[in-house]
């Protein structure tokens, strides 16, 4: 029929048939392990949001970067908003496809400040949509995981110090968690590094090297042009400037995360000089990094920017041989407020899922088809087969059933994953050979009404004495480890 | 700051804090598990869709039930869009958030399906979107299961009672799915209710109760309004239209599944009369509930419809408590067509997680928050505290990193989940009682730069002898069992 022809997926959506599902699921359960194993709670919000939720944080220009979404219940609605969007692209429609996680989280942490602890740490991951055209590494849906830190832990009368500590600590734990996950899905220090910038720390570095030091704008946009201009017009505009831009370098380059710090403050102290606020929150920044264990995949950049309106201190990204990013953010510690909630230091990143396929992809770090299938739970535990009698053949479909029935009490760890044959064949040859194919765990070949072989297709073990199919399934289980002590 | 006033979730949709999320965890892994062990592989599309997949499905009187969707990026079609809206609800956008999984299924099926085995076992499970006012039930973003069957298993001839058997089997595979779930939840056959109809069963039963048979519509139409009806007026209009209504009531309250059907068979084929397909469909279906353990859950009850322009043979809802409706669904044999494919027969149900939830709260079937918390293993496995000297204060964040750290080649399960206080005390037993809060399994009380004291939160055993730090991971994985053999 002309009518029936083929309806594609909106470019920049994904099929995901059970392979690509699969994969997806490795990605997921990954983020999650990560987020719970350090101490993040899971959170969601709704899929759409009022758009006012984005423009509120990024500005009308974001309504042009979004999906709009409106109700077709609503027909006034959908008739004022048609003769906005007549006029142009600004007029936006109510609701809004979510491009990212940070305003719910913000809306929700507002909502609910005076009752959730300090810090709050809370973690989510699902799909986000960007109205953007498609290219390698950015589709118009995606997944997103996102590890945030809001509030601090901090005594009933902070010093300065005990701020910048908590502050430093919660700045690490967020990229602790992000490297957790990046090296229980294999890459190494040698792959990745977690480039950090921190427009404070840049002001005090150039404070020591341009005098009188009035504003550091200018020289930041020196800096800024640096690669687009030749060694000698950059030395000649920081001499006008009064830039010190050999000191500066020095100090950026001898920056090793703790030790340059940490000798850098013990000079400053015994001299007498009170550390800064953004100096000690260096010093502890840069030990939280190291008691972590991340001192090999930390290194400071000031290029690391990202949006100077929105992020308030540190901002991180981390990039994967030298190029890719895989993952950013960095300290929001306004944005609370600004979705009416209590002023909240916070602290969080956001990692895709689709260039971190591609990366673990490239470098042979994705698992094989069988093995995702066997992580996801979609290989079988036991595939039954008849031995081709008429009373084994009748006896199969209740001891399918049975192997299958889950109960509460256990919490479906009972319940196993068992398959038959869709094919006519009774050669059981045949059916092992099948059995084999779908990477289940166990072969039982259905005897007589009353008894099973089993065979474990791992091991290649058989057993010489057959099994009563009553006893078949706490059998598997024992073998499977999945009775609980 | 005025401006600052909070901004509310849409009507109808969910804020998860971390409880509502472990909630919807334990019910989607619910899903997952009875999908998975009952032979279903995952699959999953686009939150968001071409309106004309949902149009070409459903007819234009869709666009009024679903959201739409439109890129703010595409200048020229939102100005074309906001034209066709301000004439008139019906001009659909270009896109629409998700109402329902088969359409999406049917085109992914028709795009691959030369390649797929038949049958070809799909679940899937995310968020779906109606454009409706929410009510107590019903909200407009919820999460919806589904199974499917497409494709049916048939030797190279089929014969009729092969197609008969095969689409019977199927049928009964996705309610053995349906029913496997909510077994596994708690639920028992004294709760629940598979009610099916079948209009082609429907039918058969009419032409032995209206002599002569010509159309069973008048009769249907008579059977619907029954209801509403008194006794003597059905009586009166049954005897107009000739349909002996006491004989067909017989029929439909003797039919016991498997019993009658094979009994009613065994007479016919005595009599040398030959089945229809319908008798030989029916006959099958109930020896397939009946080998499926399922018979104490499925009745017949022809009142059960659910759009006939759609549904093609069996259809089925599951009522809880007689009332609430948790799941629906049925055999769908022309969709597949309809979206470009080869003509595939398929069958498959839906059920949302918002009278799942209600249904489990109100029979107290969900865990209590504690419970909740342990099996989406947001329970710590290790608590970590410090004794409170400056050694074990300075040794904690690396014991701490090193529970949390996990490698490629356990696939993560050698990554624990740790935590530590975030209060400023150093009292040892408020801070056991807070490990105890948390829901830890494990404490581990820091004693100096090497040792550690291990304490069983469960069973409140404490380790006589300290454990070295180094050995610390090791022995934490033993006794979770985590270690792989």
């Amino acid at each position: 029929m002309a009518d029936n022809k083929p309806i594609q997926p909106p470019t920049g959506t994904r099929d995901l048939y059970p392979i690509e599902a699969a994969r997806r699921r490795f990605i997921t359960e990954a983020w999650r392990r990560a987020s719970i194993n350090h101490g993040f709670e899971e959170v969601d919000g709704p899929t759409f949001e009022f758009t006012e939720l984005y423009t509120k944080k990024s500005g009308e220009g974001i309504v042009s970067e979004i999906f709009g979404v409106f109700s077709g219940k609503d027909e006034q609605g959908v008739k004022a908003l048609g003769e906005k969007l007549a006029r142009g692209v600004d007029a936006p429609a109510p609701y809004a496809l979510r491009p990212e996680f940070t305003p719910t989280l913000a809306r929700m942490y507002a909502a609910k400040a005076a009752s959730l602890p300090k810090p709050t740490k809370w973690f989510t991951a699902g799909p986000f949509f960007r109205a953007e055209r498609p290219q390698r590494g950015r589709l118009r849906e995606f997944l997103q995981w996102n590890c945030d830190v809001i509030g601090l832990a901090l005594p009933e009368k902070p010093t300065p110090d005990d701020v910048a500590r908590a502050t430093a600590q919660a700045d690490a734990e967020v990229i602790a968690a992000c490297v957790g996950l990046l090296r229980e899905l294999g890459l190494t220090s040698k792959d990745v590094r977690v480039k950090f910038g921190h427009r404070g720390l840049l002001v005090n570095f150039l404070a020591q090297c341009v005098s009188p030091f009035t504003s550091a704008d200018a020289v930041v946009a020196l800096l800024d042009r640096r690669p687009k201009i030749s060694d000698a017009v950059f030395a000649a505009e920081a001499k006008q400037l009064a830039f010190e831009w050999e000191k500066f370098d020095s100090l950026v380059l001898s920056y090793k995360i703790h030790h340059v710090f940490s000798s850098v403050a013990e000079v400053e102290v015994a001299k007498g000089v009170e550390l800064t606020s953004i100096e000690s929150y260096a010093i502890q920044f840069g030990e939280a990094v190291r008691t972590a264990g991340l001192t090999n995949w930390v290194e400071l950049d000031f290029s690391i920017v990202r949006g100077l309106a929105y992020y308030t201190g540190m901002v991180f990204e981390v990039i994967v041989d030298g190029e890719r990013a895989v993952a950013g953010g960095g300290r929001y510690d306004n944005l609370i407020e600004l979705f009416g909630g209590p002023s909240t230091p916070a602290v969080g990143f956001g990692m895709g899922d689709v260039v971190l396929s591609l990366v673990l992809q490239d470098k042979g770090l994705m698992p094989s088809d069988a093995e995702l299938m066997q992580i996801s739970g979609e290989s079988p535990d036991v595939f039954v087969i008849s031995n081709g009698t008429p009373e084994a053949d009748a006896a199969l479909p209740a001891v399918l059933a049975d192997l299958r029935r889950g109960t509460r009490e256990s919490r479906g760890r009972d319940s196993l994953h068992a398959r038959r044959t869709n094919k006519t064949t009774k050669n059981v040859g045949k059916l092992l050979q099948e059995a084999e194919k779908s990477g289940a765990h166990f072969a039982a070949i259905v005897e007589s009404a009353g008894e099973v072989t089993l065979k474990n297709l791992r091991t290649r073990e058989q057993d010489q004495a057959r099994t009563p199919i009553a006893s078949l399934k706490a059998e598997v289980l024992k073998r499977l480890s999945r009775v609980d002590a």
